[in-house]
């Protein structure tokens, strides 16, 4: 190990934060890698292309994407901005940036495009599966254009993912298409377990399949995209699978964050119902990992579960995750999750300054607080 | 003009049989090109490839697959065979064959299973948008396994499809990829006009407007099954083009034929129960033919289809498409369809012994019964 490798692996210890702790927003790393600059300047890279790409859509499926992504009215009015974070292009190109500079960046924006349109398209379809009425503080597009619309509207967005891959000349764009592809049957899955899961009585879930699932349906996506980067960056494949990992523990370390906030999260940030996740009986990680607990709060829970919901029993099926250890584990869970994105970070990038970039975004996904 | 393109311009049309006529699945031509023989070929070819991908599906998603394609009953049991005709990596094989000789058929046999898994992935989702409860003489996917369950396959399907594409070292592949993607989206904007159409009243329709719709969404993908088998062979960018378009006027054909069998064919070759098209109150081809005639006819079936389906009045509903020219309007088209078609084909193939497989598998699907 280099010494530089062993200041950078303190620095990431010393850095990370309380995970999950709320609106904890505070002042970026002081090394030029700000998270939210990042996303900006990806933002700025990417959406001219992804704009292109999604102008090229027949009518009523551009109308339904472009209200998804945030950039016109249910009446195909412009909206003031755009919504979403757009983590995953920001992702590629960081990943690009860190193994193959600015070149590789430059080489990478198609790429990061699809695999946000990816992303949106599993959204889409996800939407109109789980009946969610509400992404990102607006009425889902299903809820506006109709299902048909929108996961036509959906498939017509992987298409375009994989169509822009197909057409980029980059010698690693086959390569980033199979590794998208892959992903998208993964995410698949992970939407699949995630439904039949829901199906199913708490008290036969197991938290091992809770975290296959999450892992799937949040890991894969974030893996595929710091993969995608290192293949635009020329990277060795055992570099292209070190990000991989890195983006998959960071991912999941990002759901379980995102669960812990789904209950203990404030409504004004989360722009979702307080309690949202326990009134529909959502089998959360926070929540299986209560339900097996194996605590006398977990029998309260299972029982408070089985029960229809109540909006009275709120406070105490919040108390009982909380009590049967289920955001106690979360949060463990969470930081050991990073901890094993920051190994397989500095395995593929040794040097610090290089790898800042994606540092700052992993630790931004799991400090977020909405 | 040659003179072997001029007797192969005359041998098609004299073999022109009465379109849309039923059961006549007699002989086929004498050279060699049985359009049965042909898709049996191909089914031995394409089936291991697809078979291969689809068993490399995460468990639940693979058995909707199997099902649909029917490999599997509903139970996971294997089914005595498998279900549709598999028109469309047929043409893919036949263009390449057709261009390139055995070889190039041999290295389009991936690029032809994509075209189906395209095509199945469609069937899929417009199943579960259009509620339809039966395909193939069977139950659809979305009846036996749920909405998510199907949409989640179709998805996979898409996925697969692209993928497989993209894994392909052949130099044509990232073209044949662009091409397929690109027809995604048109079928998609063709389902969607499809569905926007059906909540539209039958006065607001054009005949234009749904022959637009019915190009792209059964003319898009055969004119693509074609274009690719035509890339493989490594063919010029006009004879692709050519191929494409020949595709796309023979899917015309064979969709006004479907239509045609849809109000007029009989329920034990069709699947569907008699007159199930205009139960529905479906806007297909004849009965927008017959609605825009300005004839008298027309107003009677005007007023039919604004009232709810009676089966009563089936017979009159069937005969007022008939007399207002809606039947003989269709089959019309659909010899006009297939004369551009075959055009199209001699602009690209002028050898008559080359283009048989093509020739025959665009007369089959206008023959056909069911």
């Amino acid at each position: 190990m280099t010494s530089a490798t062993r200041r950078y692996r303190g620095e990431a210890r010393e850095r990370r934060r309380p995970i999950g702790s709320q609106g904890d927003s505070g002042p970026g790393p002081a090394d030029g890698h700000d998270a939210a600059v990042i996303l900006e300047r990806s933002r700025a890279s990417v959406d001219p292309e992804l704009r292109a790409v999604i102008d090229s859509l027949p009518g009523s499926m551009r109308r339904v994407a472009l209200y998804h992504f945030g950039w016109e009215h249910a009446d195909g009015t412009p909206t003031a901005g755009n919504a979403g974070k757009a983590i995953r292009p920001a992702l590629v190109l960081a990943a690009a940036t860190a193994l193959g500079g600015p070149a590789a960046r430059a080489a990478a924006l198609g790429a990061a495009a699809a695999v946000e349109l990816v992303h949106n398209f599993t959204l889409l379809h996800d939407d109109v599966m789980d009946r969610d009425a509400t992404r990102r503080h607006r009425p889902t597009a299903w809820t506006v254009f109709g299902d048909a619309d929108a996961i036509l509207a959906g498939d017509a967005l992987q298409a375009l993912a994989l169509g822009l891959l197909a057409a980029d000349p980059h010698p690693a764009s086959s390569a980033a298409a199979r590794r998208v592809a892959a992903c998208v049957v993964e995410l698949c899955a992970g939407q699949q377990a995630d439904t039949a899961m829901e199906k199913r009585g708490p008290a036969e879930i197991t938290l091992d399949e809770v975290l296959v699932m999450a892992e799937a349906k949040t890991g894969a996506l974030l893996g595929c995209a710091c993969a995608v980067g290192a293949l635009y960056a020329g990277a060795a494949e055992e570099d292209v699978d070190a990000l991989d990992a890195f983006g998959r523990e960071a991912g999941l370390a990002f759901q379980l964050i995102d669960d812990v906030i789904g209950i203990w999260g404030d409504p004004r940030h989360t722009g979702k119902p307080a309690g949202a996740d326990l009134a529909a009986r959502k089998k959360s990680l926070p929540v299986v990992a209560a339900l097996t607990s194996g605590t006398p709060a977990a029998g309260e829970l299972a029982e408070l579960y089985a029960a229809p919901y109540d909006p009275a029993d709120l406070d105490r099926t919040t108390l009982a995750v909380e009590r049967a250890g289920g955001r106690e584990w979360a949060q463990e869970q969470a930081a050991d999750r990073m901890a094993r994105a920051m190994h397989e970070l500095t395995r593929a990038i040794p040097d610090p300054e290089s790898a800042g970039g994606l540092l700052s975004l992993a630790e931004f996904v799991t400090r977020r607080s909405s």
